[in-house]
């Protein structure tokens, strides 16, 4: 529900608390696989019509209080001058990956209008829906952004990335920055299509140690953060692996701090400050638990945020594959009828 | 050197840090590659000649203060009645993995004699070594040893392993006592080998909430610890991924905390408490920087730890095969000149 969502993210109360999954519309759904059976990952992407329509699908079979766009974190990789192509099995590859200074000089920031079908989506997707649940937008934060730019795909040790941050940190600081030059205009273009708030995703983040994450990432994150957020919307700021440095991360904004499960959220709190809402945090493969474990699992979440305005429920991450959707719905509906714990 | 280590554990003042590094013999050094053109990974391991010459290599190349034999955490799986096999570019790859209760029961537990070759292979080290370094044993902790069995090798969702955690909790509890009863004798076999103290690897912790840690983890990383502490060495609990519930990891025991890359190090003493020594953290990655930027992280470690008594110096997680030999034995010089900043 639109007001159930964005009064959270502002801590106000609310009637329950709201829910949404990450990675709510995907392969788990039969749905998404039949129209994937006909179009690529980018296929859907790019075409606002098909991107709407599984950004609704959730809405439909789960009744969750938000809507995600359908769209990639790894989409204006494109517009800056790379190739991207999804590799069924093993995930997205990226042609000419950056190495070297060089490399950084050629990437292009003036594109990012090319992304503009994002928007779109969002614009459709929000004109179906009416006023039933907000969309969100998303883009990823430089650092992950940037580290599938440099590996040239997913990565066990981020070592080029680390190498080039390392040893080439003018270039590094010039890769980030164009980066952050693509991403505010993006998401910009997502707000200006409707999008009641903007995730930044910063997936990888948990391959940092906490000093690098400080001089390397942290102030970049800090700018996109800013800039998104002079457009008017909240955002929510998303990271995993990221727990034992929670507090530095949440330095670099964002309303919502979006939480991974290695985090118990009463401490998370206690650690990010009351400023801030939550977002999170059930262990994904929690949804593949026989039901009453689920629950009992739903519930510590619930238990953990004490009633507390300004907790949106989420996973810990995205949804996998093999999640049988009856138990997404039974997530959801063991979030609306919990009551929270009378305090003494 | 090997008062150097032993005191470190006990919390006892040292002339400099001690320093070794987690998989300090291995791929990234030639004598290691030039062995294994004619031995398997498994054939030198059950062979005590040539696990002692790979358990030495670093000492001569490098000048660390302590030795760990050259051995795997999986070596138990095969006396349980698994098959093993380390696929080359794959990773370790496990027959007949664990899926039902019936499986569990079928495991064996009465032949952890036969892993008598790892305290052989620390016995002949020390031998060799004489009194310059001490050999440190060590075993993979319950949760680690177990989801390699139930995955049937590495793992990036720890799915079925959750799943035969959470749907039947009785046989999870067998099977985590079945893998305590063999690894309580195979760590007493490499201290009566001469292990110096014994390292409980808990590498796959990360996977977990803190919740299903407490739950599922560590009454049995417990019960291994302090049956290991019985046998009269110090333990060092290590585990990655875990930064965000330390506190309830090191509830578990060990007298040393080996701590991942993304905890700082003073933080980190906070969380754990006085009565610990603490064992860490640099990034492996940051072998592959530049030696000016290796030296500043190899002095962040060091100024974390404040020269309090009880810090161990190493990585947050094992030397990746792409490291230059002439960089490890760079960060080992560093930690040996390195002077603590003086206290105001």
């Amino acid at each position: 529900m639109r007001e159930r969502f964005l009064r959270a993210c502002a801590r106000e109360t609310t009637d329950c608390t709201p829910v949404w999954f990450m990675r709510q519309a995907g392969r788990y759904m039969a749905e998404y696989r039949l129209l994937r059976r006909s179009h690529s990952i980018l296929e859907i992407c790019k075409t606002p019509r098909l991107a709407a329509e599984v950004t609704q699908q959730p809405i439909e079979a789960l009744d969750v209080d938000a809507a995600i766009v359908f769209a990639d974190l790894l989409l204006p990789i494109e517009v800056m001058g790379l190739s991207v192509e999804f590799v069924s099995g093993v995930g997205p590859r990226i042609g000419s990956p950056v190495r070297s200074p060089a490399d950084v000089r050629r990437l292009e920031t003036r594109r990012s209008a090319d992304l503009g079908y994002v928007g779109e989506s969002i614009a459709l997707a929000r004109k179906n829906l009416g006023d039933r649940v907000p969309v969100l937008g998303f883009v990823g934060a430089p650092f992950t952004v940037a580290s599938y730019m440099v590996e040239g795909g997913g990565s066990r040790h981020y070592a080029k990335t680390k190498s080039l941050m390392w040893s080439e940190p003018a270039a590094w600081r010039e890769l980030m920055e164009r980066v952050v030059e693509v991403l505010v205009p993006f998401a910009a273009s997502q707000v200006r299509g409707g999008a009641a708030a903007i995730q930044v995703f910063d997936s990888w983040v948990g391959a940092l140690a906490p000093s690098d994450y400080r001089r390397f990432a942290l102030p970049y994150s800090r700018d996109l953060i800013g800039r998104i957020r002079a457009t008017g919307v909240p955002v929510i700021h998303f990271g995993t692996g990221n727990g034992a440095f929670l507090e530095v991360f949440a330095q670099a904004g964002g309303e919502v701090i979006g939480l991974d499960w290695r985090v118990e959220i009463g401490r998370a709190w206690q650690r990010v400050g009351d400023s801030r809402a939550l977002q999170g945090n059930l262990d994904p493969i929690a949804l593949l638990a026989p039901t009453e474990e689920l629950r009992r699992k739903v519930h510590a979440v619930l238990d953990g945020a004490a009633g507390r305005p300004g907790h949106i429920f989420n996973l810990g991450h995205g949804i996998i594959p093999e999640t049988p959707v009856e138990q997404v719905r039974a997530a959801v509906r063991m979030v609306r009828e919990y009551r929270p714990k009378r305090l003494a």
